[in-house]
């Protein structure tokens, strides 16, 4: 075998994954998932402590599809005392689920990971919001912030954006990147931002990012940033508090997300959960009144509908 | 980031990874991995039983050293019946411990895998078995039997090779391929195989492929090919005879190598092993009827230490 490996670069990449393909293969993947229809093996993982660094591989395959994936994802934090990550690199390869064979690399730095996340949080927190929901309290300033505003307005109207970070430089500066976009964007305490109809947290935080009593009824929360045991940004009492909630996975959000920090903490049962790809088949009712929570943490099923979809653009 | 990811061929690696590198990078990685001065975290397992096939991702790090490697290693059995490896596929990525950057990608096809499994056997083998062992019984009949007898005969004088497999036509085609490696090789039973000086076995074999009672005193024997907990080439009774046992990595032998099945049986007991490592970095003293055993599951450390070895010359 002397064929040449494929390797994709970002501006192809970005070329083929249009927001349509993202939403829909994210969609698509979140739906079955949660139908069981998924083969997602627990993700390796490996920690740089002296580089404030850690390296995720996730592995996934959608069940009877030509192709998995495995992907490899690092996150370098050159200030790890501000948990403020300054390096992600990234590629995703695409190997055939039939001869073994690596059929193509996607050297996407880590952005089509970037995207697929902002997406299931846009999807997620779109479905199980108000319909009426118009602001946004977003906590972190990183560019899964920015990506998640971005990626919601995609989906509804969003009339204001409430940044929430500890540096206020950072929350300008996204601001700044917010109103590029053409959103509204002002910076706001945690209490003004946990106050918003919509929340979305995106912080490397290992404790709690705001108080469940500042978050109103009627009121959404995703959390996303929670990849990691030790990570937590959402209180357990806002889990007490919710009449619905969705995680992407729940064997990981019990390991590593803030629904299993909810449950050990004995604000919520292990199966007091929904998978948030059944919501997205089948949009739900909600009381206007109600609190509702989701927690993703990514799963690696995510990353083979989305690299297949792009693969199949790129070679037809 | 827009540099272009550097990706190498076959044909360069196998350029820059002369015997001397593999070799030397190999030893250093196990004496390395034996001292505890490596991070190898358990790796990520698919499988896909349709196909006859699995992905394993390792990843492994020499402590303070410039990079860490993830490794993609596909294998998948056209005829999963019989056993027999028809596609066998994979890439090394090269990252970067101080930043997470990934620096290149080797596309060997699998290659510098099957070159450091096989001079991770030839070293064990070498510095295990009796100085004046010269014949060689091998069991199965795949592309590692070839090289473990070649890469054992880089090291020491083999005077003949008993080439055993459940399918005659294949245990001749690798005989003729010993042959053109100037290698005197012949077909034999596994009694006879089992009657050599010096045992390797490399099969996907799920039943031991000798009888211990037909391994003589004064022999040393390396599994090679146990890889997964329900793979199993040797047979308990064999670790109770030995007198020395060697692993290369303790807890992945226990988990899913030979050692683990002896261990589950009883017939050794869980701490019984000494890291191959040890052996390496200050060979034994050993009695000339002793019977020794070692179980090689492969540990990442050695794909990082090889894979970085071939970079430095390749990118130098």
């Amino acid at each position: 075998m002397t064929t040449t490996l494929p390797v994709f670069d970002l501006a192809a990449i970005e070329t083929a994954a249009t927001p349509e393909i993202v939403l829909e293969s994210v969609r698509d993947a979140l739906i079955a998932h949660a139908e069981g229809r998924t083969t997602v093996p627990p993700p390796l993982h490996m920690d740089f402590p002296e580089a404030g660094g850690d390296c995720q591989v996730k592995a996934g395959w959608i069940t009877d599809t030509a192709d998995f994936t495995v992907k490899i994802a690092t996150g370098f934090y050159s200030r790890p005392g501000l948990g403020m990550p300054s390096n992600h690199h990234g590629l995703v390869c695409l190997v055939s689920a039939h001869t073994g064979m690596i059929r193509a690399i996607l050297d996407d730095r880590g952005m089509l990971t970037a995207w697929r996340t902002a997406a299931a949080g846009a999807l997620v927190t779109h479905v199980m919001a108000r319909s009426t929901a118009r602001t946004l309290g977003l906590f972190g300033t990183g560019e899964q912030a920015c990506l998640q505003a971005v990626w919601l307005a995609r989906l509804r109207p969003i009339s204001r954006i409430l940044v929430h970070g500890r540096n206020l430089h950072n929350a300008a500066a996204l601001c700044e990147e917010l109103h590029k976009n053409g959103l509204p964007a002002r910076t706001a305490s945690a209490q003004q931002a946990a106050g918003a109809d919509m929340i979305i947290t995106t912080t490397a935080a290992t404790a709690p990012v705001l108080n469940a009593a500042d978050v109103p009824e009627g009121a959404h929360v995703t959390g996303i940033g929670t990849d990691t045991p030790h990570k937590n940004e959402l209180p357990p009492e806002l889990f007490h508090r919710a009449q619905l909630i969705a995680t992407d996975d729940r064997s990981q959000c019990l390991h590593h997300g803030d629904f299993g920090h909810a449950v050990r903490a004995g604000a919520t049962a292990q199966d007091s959960d929904t998978a948030a790809g059944l919501l997205l088949r089948t949009p739900l009712d909600r009381p206007d009144a109600a609190i509702t929570v989701a927690d993703l943490t990514g799963v690696g099923a995510l990353d083979a509908a989305l690299a297949s979809a792009v693969l199949n653009r790129l070679m037809p």
